[in-house]
């Protein structure tokens, strides 16, 4: 943050100070419940504008009482939040620690520019005391309305640009280097990717890692870029690479999702897998085992995160300052029979 | 409703009558943003006691602006919600009409007791303008909750106690009877049922219209009841059928769900499908075109399910009254090669 001190927005405390009135005074006015004099008003009114205090219901419901209910944003289209099983666990991980403290969890999804600026009127009209972030891009304007507003707030992942937001991720480009090296210690010797999502840290992150994996032996022929982390991506990812590189013998899949759609492409071309092509996903879900033959993949502990972002909200939700810097959970490859 | 002038709630313009003065006078006080004399403030303080007006925060975005905001209630074990793909259908269809109406949708799951108390609270907060009640059962605490509080309301289902409320369902025991009558004209002749979710009215339909089409030739011990429309549960009924009646050649499953595990562990046995045994499901969800050989189904509209009742609930908040009764929705069997 350029100017950290910039992101403090008045409070009722700045109000009462300018105007030489009591905190409870503004926070009558505010509220309505009780007379307020109009000398006290007047002054108050003043106060506001001088301090920009915004007096909508998010001020409102700082003086009065909070919501109680948590925002988790999940920035997908819209056909992938049914698909991906990991966004269900991070949800559902999520909830449980919300539950658990007597928050109820708002399930918030965006997908077009008009979805994000609804989403960021939501935002400030107090109706939530924090979010959680599912999946941001870098330059989101999520984020951008999050700062903005000052709302508690932690991120699932590490977009580059969240400044000093609490946020907890996994390592994906360890990860992805670790499971690419163990494909490659199969024998495979022409190891393609099909790399989903790269506007999005942890896409980027995997293909960083597969190329840190195959190092001078990476060919950037073999590596197919996708849009989504889909079933679908997967089967067109697939294709393409088949259609490059015929002898194609390995490849790494950026989502079990994409590898699902990447067997199916390949069996019905008369691959073997893992005889003719060896395949390894990342995530870990339900896709995994519905994979035949089982898929090699990254444990990501979706439900892990989902609960530690809910807390990481809850801490500032309750006061707490905000925790400078993240928290990184382990995910170890799971070697199954697909690689 | 047996007293229907009692669910109507006091507003601000009984308070107004009550008191002597104009709305805008009322709304000033509760707004907290323009002076009141003392003595009108007094009036209406009165007359807020004596008709039972309740200055709340609903009643406050009443006066004020509406919080733009739709619930989408789930009432389902948390893990339903992840697995079961007609719910995302049902979510992502309400969500594109009240996206195209500029509301935003807040998805809210409930499992627990404490989850539903907690869900009361949030609702009688006035952080959302209407509710769209996915999965109720009958006696539903979600019911009576948004029954009592007044709350514009669309079922997706139409459970017998939600009175004169909106709902948009399909004829469940309509659509059980053909297709059973379907698996039937197939030369069945030992056909069992997995009945889930019989708490719920899709499920007692469901289990009625396979009765009604069986006729003189129904066994009620070729039925499996178990609690959920779950992939788990599918695997627990074909178990318990299969222990009693070795010999079944046919099975209706109450969702696409049951119908993947009843499948598994049908073919585990050794029983080919759909030589020996016939199995068909209800959904027509992407469980459906997941199983092998793909299932002969229902096709449920799920997505033209959440738009209506979106639609439902955008009339009431808009101020049309209620309509009375509900919207049934056709759902035709789609034979695959399953039965």
């Amino acid at each position: 943050m350029e100017h950290p001190q910039r992101r403090r927005r008045a409070t009722v405390h700045d109000v009462a100070v300018e105007a030489g009135v009591s905190r409870g005074t503004v926070s009558r006015l505010l509220n309505g419940q009780r007379y307020v004099s109009d000398e006290a008003r007047q002054a108050i009114e003043a106060a506001i504008v001088k301090v920009g205090f915004v007096p909508n219901r998010a001020a409102r419901s700082l003086v009065m009482r909070r919501s109680q209910a948590i925002g988790l944003i999940v920035h997908e289209p819209h056909s992938l939040f049914v698909e991906d099983p990991n966004i269900g666990s991070i949800l559902l991980g999520a909830n449980e620690t919300l539950s658990e403290a007597d928050y109820q969890m708002a399930t918030l999804i965006a997908d077009s520019a008009r979805d994000i600026a609804r989403l960021g009127n939501y935002l400030s009209g107090g109706l939530i005391d924090g979010v959680i972030i599912v999946s941001a891009r870098e330059g989101d304007a999520i984020t951008r309305a999050v700062t903005r507003l000052d709302i508690p707030a932690a991120y699932v992942g590490h977009p580059r640009d969240i400044g000093d937001a609490a946020y907890v991720a996994i390592d994906n480009r360890s990860a992805a280097a670790a499971i690419t090296t163990r494909l490659r210690e199969t024998g495979r010797s022409r190891i393609g990717m099909i790399a989903a999502a790269l506007d999005r840290d942890s896409g980027a992150d995997r293909l960083a890692g597969f190329t840190d994996a195959l190092g001078e032996t990476f060919d950037p022929s073999l590596v197919e870029s996708v849009p989504l982390y889909s079933y679908g991506d997967g089967q067109a990812g697939m294709r393409a690479l088949l259609a490059r590189h015929p002898d194609i013998d390995g490849v790494f899949a950026s989502s079990d999702a994409v590898a699902a759609g990447a067997m199916d492409i390949l069996q019905a071309a008369g691959r073997r897998i893992p005889a003719d092509v060896g395949v390894v996903g990342f995530d870990d879900s339900s896709w995994a085992m519905r994979c035949d033959p089982p898929l090699s993949t990254v444990r990501q502990p979706a439900g892990d995160l989902g609960r530690a972002a809910a807390a990481a909200v809850l801490r500032q939700v309750e006061g707490a300052p905000a925790p400078g810097g993240g928290t990184v959970l382990d995910c170890p490859v799971v070697w199954r029979s697909s690689a």
